[in-house]
């Protein structure tokens, strides 16, 4: 990961991100932490794949799962 | 990411770009950043696919999901 | 694995962890270890998937079939 | 890439290409660029799966979707 | 491989070890050797995938097909 | 590709070889170039899959596509 | 590779191996070489899956593909 992207990343800490992860799934939660391999630790999570929400506490999610990462807007 | 390779994406930030997903999706997008492992953010992203759009803000996509990203004329 | 991670993970030895891997099982033991790959040793594992419980013992599990691991409340 | 494999593709800037992808798919295109990795860059860049032609404009191309490049014959 | 894995393997040679792999089969053998890629040497194995028996004599199984390695009781 | 396996495939420079691809595909070709990551040119090179014979020309194929290359005897 | 399985490796070379591969196939040959990525060159190859035997000459096998390697006995 970049320095450019790991400022974005750091900038999220303590928000509400959403992933979406390679096996389809949707996964919210707090971002707590993140290294270089987009490993990243939530806080709060909770799976909320096709329109039912499982609660999963506090997550360490692998990078490789990642499709993508949905970020609160800057402003908000 | 080769220099030669750096340089164009470089030339293309703040333009709207398409990626081309080896889900077979494919997501538009602002172009914000980039790493070498083309790892990028995007903002105002859309999921295009299927010939619907469904907005996805801000994102950070994993380069390992791309297939393919078609960029801007450069004279456009 | 990055440092904060890392730290977390130190945390959790000798706790119960929950594991969801990649080919869709869920797998719950006792932290024991763990290296940068994400490999990690789990006593008294149990494969708790599909509604069934199946004693596994001592295993050493390969960090890249992991989608995510679960950790107990910081607090409990 | 090898030098040898480098000095190849080197020889096929701004040649029009094609290239046969994992995903079974066709691209046609002329090369710009390239990297170490194949990632690589192409002009008036068209799919030619399945017997028609879609448009793709400039496209970056990740090498690691790639199956097998095809190049224009050395004298022609 | 971590040195604590490490440690945890060294402790099991000469020992029966199940293997589950990722593509759903079950090797048992007796361990004689590992590497940092978690590549290892078994005596007397055997694919007990299945309720089937399958003698595969001494093989060297390479570590990215391991989905986990259950190992003996420590005190056993 | 460590060096032994080089001197065999330098020894097979412009001899016809085999190729089988991870997509069950079959390729001919006369080798011309490789690198250590078994990226190969190879002229005249057919898909002779399937009882068909398709010309390919002259091709850059990725290594990492490649089950195994049949080699011709050292002595014919 | 590490060195105690390069050791049994070289231990074998000039004798007739089993190998079973990811895609399910099974292929038999006299063990020529071999690297670090544990790509490996057989003479008198032959497929013998499905009880059918096909000749493969001398291949080179890429290691990615390989599950697990049938040695001879030690002694035999």
């Amino acid at each position: 990961m970049g320095d450019e992207i790991s400022t974005l990343m750091n900038n999220n800490k303590n928000k509400v991100i959403l992933l979406r992860l390679r096996n389809n799934k949707t996964v919210r939660g707090n971002l707590q932490d993140f290294d270089i391999h987009m490993n990243l630790t939530l806080d709060d999570a909770e799976d909320i794949s096709d329109n039912k929400t499982t609660k999963l506490g506090t997550i360490l999610l692998r990078g490789d799962n990642i499709l993508a990462v949905s970020l609160p807007d800057e402003e908000s």
